[in-house]
């Protein structure tokens, strides 16, 4: 039977192992323009390897509801990933920790409006996951000439839901 | 006088001398996650020079309304900077074409929902000017040890406004 993940809200600490949750919480670390706007400097560790380059893409996905049958995790081995909704809406974000080379137990976290994420290089993910419209997201991740891509099926597929 | 600067919505063509707009305009340069997201890829000139990394930053803005008093523009001459909305609000972008190290007659454009802009290198422009709340975007540019800012102020400011 398949086994239930329950979303909880995202937070920096409860996705540090897997990235960062780029947002508005804390100060500012500089004031710009004149004292009118707030700068939240450098917070995502953005690896494209030695022999990548920084690409900037727009991803425009179809919104999922739950609960949501997740049969498949996947993984960018040579680079970071930054989701960036260009919306205010919340979205689903799945990862996992690496158990040999497969996904361990899934979690599942719903962001907040004005968060963004960007997952550490390797890091076990689901696809970008919106839960309503628009699904416009910025990417970004490597560019460049490897493969980048792992996609793990799970035998047995778990359901996403909120209870 | 105050000269006017009457604005234009934003796009591709009008925008080229001064960066790329990003947006789902066109078709898709592919379809990923099993056909249910597509993918504009690789939108972006982004450029932080030989020893600059790129860096992702959140810019919370306070927003302004028309008509605007346009007093300074800036540029960064190490590196292009990209304006990513984390709404679906509009914002103002002003451009200019250099004219011996100073900026030439200014340029207003509005955006529409759903385009980010990358300037390139150099590109004279106004500081982030969202119209509404949220003034929440996502900021990709160099992060580096130059200065990497110019401004100037003009001795008579511009007028921004719609008509």
């Amino acid at each position: 039977m398949a086994q239930k993940i329950i979303t909880e809200p995202l937070t920096k600490t409860n996705f540090q192992d897997f990235g960062e949750v780029i947002d508005t919480g804390g100060d500012p670390d500089m004031l710009i323009n004149q004292g009118v706007c707030e700068r939240y400097h450098d917070r995502a560790k953005i690896d494209v390897g030695p022999d990548g380059k920084v690409g900037l893409s727009l991803f425009n996905s179809e919104p999922r509801s739950l609960p949501l049958v997740l049969k498949m995790m996947e993984r960018h081995p040579d680079g970071s990933q930054a989701f960036i909704p260009m919306s205010t809406n919340g979205f689903l974000v799945i990862v996992a920790n690496d158990k040999n080379n497969k996904p361990g137990a899934p979690k599942a976290f719903v962001s907040a409006p004005g968060q963004a994420i960007n997952f550490f290089k390797g890091t076990w993910h689901g696809v970008l996951t919106p839960l309503s419209e628009p699904g416009l997201f910025a990417v970004i991740d490597r560019i460049g000439k490897s493969q980048n891509l792992e996609e793990f099926f799970f035998e047995v597929p778990y359901i996403v839901d909120t209870v």
